[in-house]
């Protein structure tokens, strides 16, 4: 008995210990991985569900959101514009596939319009006021998109009105050196000067004739410079092809200057501070009008003078004349002068950003931005629908995911569908005014995606060096438009490349540093890490400046689906690589932005510095040691974080230890902001990315005062280029203090 | 058998199920909570460590470091200052007591000096050159402290030299109405002024003279202004009392702008750009001199003309005679002038801040900084040595429960001794302007300690409106001096209150608009929460606008310690105030930082603003609907973040979300920048506490531009009122949008 007893209590004891090790290790507790929130914290993106993504995207969408978008024009604050708030709004508030949330935001902005009862006039007026010739004032139907009686009469938005008479000059693209070549030899008060595009802003064409005494300016588009010269409508021009009909005309905004011009730094509501209109800077002075190549055709070639220097030269089949001024005695406009009729007035009026979000789930207070305007001039098929085309897309897909409980960012994601931006990038700009703080404080990156599609031949990605890696991971995961086993990355990289003492031989990622479109009040105001993303040209096969519709009545969605992208497949390689590098910036788990990228930029532009400049500083007595430490510090710095995030088990550690490694990087481009770096440019603050007009592959600011010195030699102006070397040796010690050990 | 099978099967199966039971719900895995560190981050502070570091801040402590620290003179870059330097390293880098790390920084910075070879002189000179009376050119020696030969000159720090010599005149307190008013009945060209301290800044008295013709400037103290009227050394002043003795002259920096003159925005290393010194602004354009108010006695007494005005009398047994201009006919001085010699000089030199940091635990990447500045005028035991003394022990009962393991805070402290505070704040600015990136983006809160001990009466605090509720926390916890059973809270309470409508009667808190120390560029130009704090006087005991050895060469150990703070019991309360202040800021989950207290601040100052302004502004068509809807959106958003962590488990979710609100409550006051929003102020970016000179309890730069629109009348100063509430407006906005929840 006394042995059962001890043999049940030796059994008991063996089965309890069996049951205490069963229960204690072989069942899961359900907190034995501790709170749920510490797997969520650790998440890192999802490979499959960016394959998910990418099949989705669907090239059959964008084309009907194209259809949809460009049925009539949809000018800023035009009922057009209405028409495609209201469809964004629909669409980012559908239930099945829209956001978390959608909304207006509205500004009263200062913009620019011709008088649809008094159209802007372009005449040649014989000595007795005879008019020998009317330039058109509405370019020539192909399609019935040309009749669209809300089709904007061709005008230089914020040219003043005026009724300017004078000897026309040819004065080539309207540069300085062009107007003061021309003056040279002719006395050009009085005059109208005629100006092709490019080599120079649209504005500057004013602002550098008026010292001269010119008091009106045409400008239109060289055959040379658009069309490889072809000029014919019969077989040549669109419709037989993309390029641009004779009558077509690039309407475009005159100001140099990005933002409201009435509220500079603040958001332009209805009972903000607005500055006297006769404070605006940066607009034209003197009237001036586009017109087409036809018209631009017969005037230049009846230009008196000698024959222009070679360069001046366009595809026009007749010798382009220097000087006369006015036309050759041997013309029937002999003696005439030509004459612009401008009734353009200026116009407060509510502009609306449309926006939209999908709430992150662990850090939604760090926002990945993805936007692109939706205004045009005309029905812009390409500039901007082929964008919001492919935003709406991307934002489909990812908004069904979210909508089906499959998907929740780790961060916050904001869309932005942006007005005006054709006036100078209002309503993106605005929207930084307003939000300023919030932005700064909480934005890791923005993506900028406006014309989606210049034309299928390859990727261009512009940005911040630091999203280079991500783009390029995102490229690769995507096939090339037409091309089966070719992804984006290898076609690109055959397309433009350079070799990086790193990485070998990669595709080459531009600079943001100029404000071309919605980018630039992320870049250069609030000193987000930005980047442009689009398909573009193979430059061997064209020498146009752009897609030849660019901002006429031709862009369209019958030259979009027939000659930019038939098929929609460029459109949808862009939806997937954009869409691509927005969930990796919204769901990694240590940002996908790489420090030492952005040295070795840091470390070209020093090195590029060193060899302009070094010598002649030098004998100034103003050192470059401060900056050359300043960029060894980023370098080591940046080093230094790279391998803290490679040798750390981030998924493991406490998520505030990847959020610090992680506001290291998204801060990483404020450190480079200055509001008193450049006080003479509006809104650049950006040290390293500010516009130049120097034209070196440097910093912006050093080689702006360094030329101004130099032409000057005062000595006032090389104290200015020590004084910038110290801000910008200062900003980059300053952004590699924020890259090492946080203490 | 069976049976007893089936008993033995029933009783394992319980056994085994108990086991089971046991072993899953009895026995806590090591993992049951997950990793380690989601305690560490749950942590809130400890209030028994608050307990032993009060009781552990030892008054002898305090008094030993004073008395360490007050050895020899050490004003900014001599010698007695490098000694400091070395003490604050030493005790900082002792293993057994100081922190993780402490190193010092240096600045080449901008200072003024006197000649020790050529000393200045005041002298009354007769028409014939004699010298009739020649001023006292050091202090009196009243212990051997004065006789030490680095006891610097009186003198005024930038004052220009030369050796102005002309008629006296009295001038009251030197500023722009009391010139106007002396103006009007006396011709002021080529006069010498003699003002008191007080009512206009140092350089002021000078910079107002000049436009009148005022060649040289003498300033002193009236024993009206600080010593409740008394004079007599014989037994009324130090060494008898805390008056200031008949010799003792104040010492001071004549510059208006802080930082260091030379390298505006710039931290001043050997290379940086300096502006050519003369566009130096703010500074004495005439050389003026300090006095002592035995000799002011003599001058001022023999002044001719008719009774000044009751309120430029002061406290000499003499009618202060108005105009002149010079000595009365009676006088011995009759028809002789005043004659300055100055010989100060400026030189660039090398100055040191000493840093020391103990590291976070769970957040480094997030800041509490702790700072005074290190250099005196002459002994400097209040000022700044009070503070410092404090400052060191605090950081020894840190650094030793670190050293010893004890505790680690949550977030990274770091200490700044700076130096060559006196000549403009220099030391902390060029801090701020090297490492501004990292500083804003991390940094939690800066507490100045400079004076810590003015008298033994009552604390007094200034700060953001954000901090008041911390320290009220604190001070509620502390002791009062000499009073048992009351707290530092309820002493203060009852001499300095005001009524909140939340809080009822609490003490009031100061706010910090001046640049009276070095929370100057933490408050304006980086918008960091800040606090000012210190023990001051009773004011129904004495009308001293300060403690009476200020800047002299009697603020000394013996002066401290007999008749500031004998037993160093005040200097405890403020070394365990602050101390108690700091470990809440470092410890707490939830930063102690109250938006709602912010609120109730804008919402006082939008009361007066309506109060003042409402009524004439409809009058101009401006309105001030926008700032009240701004303030309206900021009270909303406060209550809203209050709510939230109110209802909110942060202890029990994720630290994501704890980290996101404590970003919201750390960065409210970059918020309040605008780098743009007062052109003509240097470094002051901070819409609501920026310095004004309109001396209304409301927003300084609306207050400022009323002001001058109001005496101006131009329409051009209606449009900067107009503009300036559209900054503020759009400040206050953005700081309510990051309020919000974060999307």
């Amino acid at each position: 008995m006394i042995k059962q007893v001890l043999i049940g209590i030796v059994c008991g004891a063996v089965i309890l210990t069996s049951g205490i090790l069963i229960g204690h290790f072989g069942i899961n507790k359900s907190s034995s991985s501790g709170p749920t929130w510490v797997r969520d914290v650790a998440k890192d993106v999802d490979e499959s569900l960016i394959e998910i993504f990418l099949s989705e995207v669907d090239n059959i969408q964008i084309q009907k959101n194209l259809r949809e978008l460009t049925k009539v024009p949809h000018m800023a604050t035009t009922a057009g514009d209405e028409q495609t708030v209201q469809f964004m709004l629909k669409r980012w508030q559908d239930p099945e596939t829209g956001l978390d949330e959608a909304w207006r935001e509205e500004y009263m902005v200062y913009l620019s319009f011709p008088d649809p009862k008094n159209p802007n006039k372009v005449t040649v007026v014989s000595p007795s006021d005879a008019v020998l010739y009317t330039a058109r004032e509405k370019e020539k139907t192909y399609t019935p998109d040309q009749d669209d009686p809300d089709v904007v009469q061709p005008y230089a938005a914020y040219s003043p009105k005026g009724h300017p008479k004078g000897k026309l000059v040819y004065a080539n693209q309207g540069t300085p050196s062009d107007y003061q070549l021309l003056n040279e030899t002719t006395d050009l008060r009085g005059t109208i000067a005629i100006t092709r595009y490019g080599g120079a802003g649209r504005a500057a064409k004013a602002i550098n004739a008026a010292p001269y005494g010119v008091i009106g300016v045409l400008v239109y588009t060289d055959p040379l410079d658009i069309n490889d010269g072809l000029m014919s409508d019969v077989n040549e021009t669109y419709p037989h092809s993309w390029y641009m009909p004779p009558s077509g005309v690039e309407r475009g905004s005159f100001s140099s200057r990005y933002g409201d011009m009435l509220t500079p730094y603040l958001a332009a509501k209805e009972e903000t501070y607005r500055i006297p209109v006769e404070d605006i800077t940066g607009i034209p002075p003197i009237p001036i009008q586009p017109i087409g190549f036809e018209d631009a055709y017969k005037l230049i070639c009846e230009l008196g003078g000698k024959a222009a220097p070679a360069a001046w030269q366009g595809a026009f089949k007749c010798t382009y004349n220097f000087g006369g001024p006015g036309f050759k005695l041997t013309s029937a406009f002999n003696n005439s002068d030509v004459k612009l009729d401008i009734f353009n007035h200026e116009e407060v009026k509510n502009s609306s950003n449309v926006m939209g979000v999908i709430r992150g789930s662990v850090e939604p207070d760090r926002y990945v931005i993805y936007g692109n305007h939706r205004d045009s001039w005309v029905h812009g098929a390409i500039d901007p629908s082929s964008g919001t085309s492919v935003m709406l897309e991307l934002s489909r897909v990812l908004g069904k995911m979210v909508k089906q409980g499959k998907w929740r960012p780790r961060r916050s994601i904001i869309f932005g569908s942006w007005g005006a931006e054709e006036f100078g990038l209002i309503g993106s700009a605005e929207y930084t005014e307003q939000y300023f703080t919030k932005l700064s404080e909480r934005t890791v990156a923005y993506i900028n995606v406006d014309i989606a599609v210049f034309a299928n031949a390859t990727l261009r990605a512009s940005g911040m060096p630091s999203v280079q890696n991500v783009i390029f991971t995102a490229a690769k995961q995507v096939n090339a438009p037409g091309l089966d086993s070719t992804s984006v990355y290898d076609n690109w990289v055959r397309y433009s490349n350079r070799t990086s003492p790193v990485h070998g031989t990669i595709p080459r990622v531009g600079y943001l540093s100029g404000a071309g479109s919605d980018y630039a009040a992320f870049v250069h105001y609030l000193g987000i890490t930005s980047m442009d993303i689009t398909y573009t040209y193979d430059r061997s096969k064209t020498n146009a400046r752009i897609y030849p519709a660019y901002h006429t009545a031709y862009d369209t969605f019958d030259y979009a689906s027939k000659f930019i992208d038939p098929g929609f497949v460029s459109h949808q390689a862009i939806a997937r690589t954009a869409g691509n590098v927005l969930i990796r910036l919204a769901d990694s788990l240590v940002l996908p932005l790489n420090c030492s990228d952005y040295a070795e930029s840091l470390e070209d532009y020093l090195n590029t510095a060193v060899t302009l400049y070094q010598q002649q500083l030098k004998k100034m007595n103003i050192s470059m040691e401060p900056l050359k430490r300043a960029v060894a510090s980023f370098r080591s710095a940046a080093a230094h974080l790279d391998q803290v995030i490679r040798t750390s088990d981030l998924a493991n550690e406490t998520p505030l230890k990847v959020r610090r490694i992680n506001d290291q990087l998204m801060l990483l481009d404020r450190a480079f902001l200055d509001p008193l770096a450049f006080p003479d440019k509006y809104a650049y603050r950006h040290v390293i990315w500010a516009s130049s007009s120097a034209g070196k592959a440097t910093f912006p600011g050093l080689a702006d005062a360094y030329a101004n010195a130099e032409s000057s030699g005062q000595s006032s102006d090389w104290d200015k280029v020590h004084y910038h070397l110290s801000v910008l040796s200062q900003a980059i010690e300053g952004a590699a203090h924020t890259l090492v050990d946080v203490i």
